[in-house]
């Protein structure tokens, strides 16, 4: 069993915090040691997760609070929304919590960004602790303090930059992972390679196959490379003024996919995959890399049972769902481009480019 | 006709702000000079206040930015809420505004709070100014960053504390505020005198009656004062960690008879000043301040029009209702209350002394 990895995401005025990463971390107890104190607790978790892990949780959280209750959301983005929102409200309110009350958020990546979304506006603001349990969780969406819910005219539109007390990446969770869910975990894992270290890039073609059979110790070295290298980014550009829009890459095509096929059809990782092919070849087309890189960055995507084709929604729509996107300014839709391997930056790409590059991947 | 003041916020990393104070603000370009650029604001405010104002703002915004939307929100407490708020991202997703997009919030406290939390949470965070048009709004809550909407069980309890670029008070839009709107106003002047400001207290009492005939001279100092002490205050405790905490004098009883009597029958400084009266009597059955203190408030405040005695809500109801209060803490509820004429702090209180106080006070 691999030991505990730490990962610490540095930021100031007391708001850095750690990710631990391994194997039995629910049931140690040094996991919810030091947290802040309060009279009650709040397990958030969804359907699926919530008979797993949450009475375990529960558990071994009564050693530190005196009251824990558990509050269990639909599952899936699908419900990534202001009704699911409301339900946390209502019940912290129903329950007269008061705002010392610390929220636990059990659950992949809607389950972490609702719950920290939760946590930021309640009386304006409470502590909170991801327990991400997918491995899209543990390796991007419970680190780095992006919470958000989706509004029907785009993904992750309502939201606020709100920081974790803590993040506990409990690898054993994983083995509960549906193999759809750890393919689209890979996603995540796959982008940082080309944005910022092609060495991570030549690791992940080299483990595949390991990381497709669970292995412990090669997911484990995963999850924790990944958070570095997203600690690294935060710990610059907490707010996304300009360098951490590169932990971006894929996501502006994928946004449009997960918001025009309705969310929930294709997951998040899926809708991610599909996008980083593309903007490989956006970037290809903007002079940026060569034609192998595309070809490359495919084959993996492909290897790791990703889509690589985007649904075919039509250029226009297309278009009209990423003019929305949070990156774009003054109109103009802009990507994160591959500028050499292990390098991304944030381009205004024309929508000819954009239109080319669709129809060229048959999303016409 | 008097000069425009101007009290400086002081908050730490680039978030320190101006409150500007004065006749005739609203045509005075260098009211919108100097503020982020963009490519489009948008003013929000309500059905009573968008017909006086909301044209002439746009008049003047279009010489900054090249598109200047309105969202017209139905007007009072009543519609602090979701739905309302709602309106405001459906215009802003609905045009594909992007992240750049300047909020102006033209109204009273109600579309100040709506529209910061608005620009707190839209795609994280986009800049917003106050154009407060009520002397409640001006006084206080345009200033220091609270911003929020109702829920069902609570009032403000959904919320983010995020600073404005500007503040805009333009004395001139007084004139067209109903007289029980400025009475309202008014409690929450007289609240900065005992909690921080002796001589201040003295000063309102010397001069209600010009207050209450809208002398705009007069009417300008009390502003310029209010902002003042809040001013102070927050620049030392931005998030309510402890001092700020004072500001709400009044305000435990205040929130429970308006949530209690349901949003938008008493206005908010018409509960306030009944919660000061309550809150000046609790303090002195505390021991904290001798007899004549409780009368001389309830004086003043009986003066300014206002209400001295809390709605029959019955006592277990007023408790209930003040449990949910954000300052209560594991089950206790917590108070404002006067340690001295000028000098305020929070008291946990016991229910029998609260329950006798509102007895006392005829509420059961």
């Amino acid at each position: 069993m691999p030991a505990t990895d730490t990962v610490r995401i540095p930021l100031p005025d007391d708001r850095a915090y750690d990710i631990r990463i391994g194997s039995g971390l629910l049931d140690e107890p040094a996991s919810w040691q030091g947290l802040p104190k309060a009279a009650a607790a709040v397990i958030v978790s969804n359907e699926t997760v919530a008979p797993l892990y949450a009475e375990r949780l529960r558990e071994r959280l009564r050693s530190v609070y005196a009251r824990v209750d558990i509050v269990v959301l639909p599952d899936g983005e699908a419900h990534k929304d202001w009704a699911s929102l409301n339900r946390i409200f209502d019940h912290l309110l129903g329950q007269a919590l008061d705002r010392k009350t610390v929220l636990f958020a059990l659950g992949g990546g809607v389950i972490g960004d609702m719950t920290g979304f939760a946590a930021a506006v309640y009386m304006r603001g409470v502590p909170f602790v991801q327990v991400p349990t997918t491995l899209l969780a543990q390796v991007d969406s419970s680190v780095g303090g992006k919470t958000a819910i989706n509004h029907p005219l785009g993904k992750n539109m309502l939201g606020a930059f709100y920081q974790p007390e803590r993040v506990i990446a409990d690898l054993d969770t994983l083995d509960s992972l549906p193999d759809r869910e750890l393919r689209a975990g890979l996603a995540e894992v796959i982008k940082y390679g080309p944005i910022a270290d092609a060495g991570f890039l030549c690791w992940i073609e080299d483990n595949l196959d390991a990381l497709l059979a669970r292995d412990k110790a090669v997911l484990g070295y995963a999850v924790r490379r990944s958070c570095e290298i997203k600690a690294e980014v935060v710990g610059q550009d907490e707010k996304e003024q300009g360098l951490r829009a590169i932990l971006n890459f894929g996501h502006t095509i994928g946004h449009a996919i997960e918001s025009g096929m309705g969310y929930g059809k294709w997951l998040h990782g899926e809708a991610v995959a599909c996008g980083m092919v593309l903007a490989a070849d956006l970037s290809r087309r903007s002079g940026l890399v060569p034609d192998g890189f595309v070809e490359r960055l495919r084959a993996l995507v492909e290897r790791a049972g990703l889509p690589t084709a985007p649904p075919k929604l039509g250029i226009e729509r297309y278009l009209t769902l990423m003019r929305v996107d949070k990156k774009a300014e003054a109109g103009a839709i802009r990507f994160v481009l591959i500028e050499g391997l292990g390098r991304a930056g944030l381009h205004a790409v024309p929508d000819a480019r954009i239109a080319e590059t669709l129809a060229a991947h048959g999303a016409a």
